[in-house]
């Protein structure tokens, strides 16, 4: 079994090019994650999800906990096995979407005892146990338990928050059993303050992670301030650790990010776009309810080897979202991923012949010739 | 381009083994046709459909008149292209839907006027413009224009719908445009009324088709009479023609229709019913909702080849429609097409090796072995 590492084959200016290796196979970086909430990407079977070139997924520990139940998963063999995903997978702590959808939430040092939003039943989700339900669930990647700073905090606010996430890393690295191929990422926060943020990934680094994610961004503060903190954060962490953006983002947001040194992602925004007929294509953003593509023959992205592109025309996807049929959120969030995944081969290509910032220009003129939607 | 024939290969009594000839390939009969109504096989692929053995499938004329229009199908490649099935396809008239979907419907001698139920638009179907329709399709199989006559019906209805569908039989005939591999099915009415059913195979067949179709069963006769009403109408009809027994069935009706010379099927009950958690397997019928399934690791149907019994547990299908995952119809649509494919074909080498009625009997003891759902 190997031993779970990051090797940076190539860089271009901040931006590297690697391999992850893991328990459960390699992925190459920079790396988009679709995310699979429930023990399944949403529409997609697992071979259509390893068809769009993805090596590795999200699950939700918050939604696999209360539905169908972390001990169940164990029992039935892991979530890799439940969801015919051999390969790796990381999964959040829970402490996200317990603030997000759960109800009557109750925080406290220790933790967050919250009502389930499907059946008002009682749980609890500490450092502790978060790490034991993702060990349940047999993560390749586990999340230590932090809490998402709510944008906008006051520097007060983002200080006791940041400061009870870095508690909660401490306890989620002690409650961790290390296996080989398998990590623990601790997760950095301090809202949009630069000296929060290099506290907190000092804090983190003097913890020790196999990976550092960034978390509390993209929930409102503009792509701008983004990118920003990331400029804050990334010196303080480890250099060779894989760095993991959660939550974000556009393909603009991702291009940003790579080119600040981040190697992981994560977001729904490909998945829950094809579902409502928004396709993100090299000419930007389709709407495909739009009238105009009734009678157009044309495939909806020309250099995409997905079934959508390579089958259909953009009428036929046009017709099948009018008729609401269910193949319409299939073709389009398949065509969706394999977007996302081709662009995540064109950074890894990129990086490694130097000519990032040229091919980050290209794409992004690309977009600019959008037809009107 | 090969002519339209069907070549019987293999009797056992009165079933038929053949292959069906088309201008876009051959379908091995007894064959059964998925329902792409609106232009997709709802929950599938058409690289999925084709996985599951399908050969032929059936497209609904009424809904793909209605939206998103013949005309524009025509101008757009025609349905194979549009779908994405370069294989042979089924048609039917769209009268039956007229009747069961429409508006406003105003019938006389000529033909049909009604309200579309998307958008109460005017629109007329006579068997002209029903041949028509399936040409700017381009039908491998085109359907006459009938009345499906209601059940019940008194001998004296069935009698005058019947008549009116035998002469729109003779216009459909008119109509119809051959071209080197398509063919033009007729349709036998005459309700439960064995006079009537052999007066309709009588005309039919002296009018002259490629296939002949038995309409108006599986409407709530039952059973028993739908069989009887097989046995009443078959030797009327042209012995080496396709026989296509319309909108049956369950997997014992096929059997036992198989059983009786029919050649052709389609229905809505292993899509319908993967879309509502309810598997076809080779021990009766499971309804995935069961909470029995919770836990249950065991595949689905051990002895089926489809991803849903090769890749996951019953336990993780139930998750799928708890959390109400699209995963769940396309995983279970998958399964029972797959399901009934596999029977087709084990009735067609039953028939070959001249063994049908002891494959019959095994397969209907497989299903008394159900388990409690």
């Amino acid at each position: 079994m190997p031993t779970f590492s990051h090797c940076i084959v190539a860089t271009d200016g901040a931006a590297r090019a690697g391999v992850l290796h893991t328990a459960h196979g390699d992925v190459d970086t920079p790396a988009f994650m679709p995310v699979g909430t429930a023990g399944t990407v949403k529409a997609m079977t697992a071979d259509a999800v390893r068809a769009t070139g993805s090596g590795i997924v999200l699950g939700n520990t918050y939604h696999l906990m209360l539905r169908p139940g972390a001990e169940r998963i164990a029992r039935l063999g892991g979530l890799h096995r439940f969801m015919d995903w051999p390969g790796p997978i990381l999964t959040d702590s829970g402490g996200f979407q317990v603030m997000s959808l759960a109800k009557l939430r109750k925080l406290n040092a220790d933790g967050v005892t919250f009502q389930s939003h499907l059946d008002g039943s009682t749980h609890r989700l500490t450092p502790a146990r978060s790490v034991e339900i993702q060990h349940l669930l047999d993560a390749t990647i586990t999340m230590a338990l932090d809490e998402c700073t709510p944008f906008p905090a006051t520097p007060e606010q983002a200080q006791t928050s940041m400061q009870l996430s870095m508690r909660w890393a401490q306890r989620s690295r002690e409650a961790f059993i290390p296996r080989p191929g398998y990590a623990l990422f601790g997760i950095a926060q301090g809202s949009i303050y630069p000296n929060l943020r290099e506290q907190s990934a000092r804090a983190l680094t003097s913890i020790g992670f196999d990976g550092y994610a960034i978390g509390g961004l993209a929930i409102g503060e503009g792509q701008a301030t983004t990118l920003a903190v990331l400029d804050a954060t990334m010196p303080h962490l480890p250099a060779d650790a894989p760095r993991y953006l959660m939550g974000v983002g556009t393909p603009d947001d991702i291009i940003g990010a790579v080119q600040r040194g981040i190697d992981m992602f994560d977001c729904v925004i490909p998945t829950r776009a094809g579902r409502t007929a928004r396709a993100y294509t090299a000419r930007g953003i389709f709407n495909l309810r739009n009238a105009r593509f009734a009678d157009d023959q044309l495939p909806l992205d020309p250099d995409c080897a997905c079934p959508a592109c390579t089958r259909h025309s953009r009428a036929y996807l046009h017709h099948l979202f009018k008729a609401e049929e269910m193949l319409g959120p299939i073709l389009l969030t398949w065509h969706n991923l394999s977007y996302y995944q081709a662009l995540m081969r064109g950074l890894r290509s990129a990086i490694t012949e130097r000519r990032l910032d040229t091919f980050a220009s290209v794409v992004r003129a690309g977009w600019a010739q959008e037809e009107p939607t």
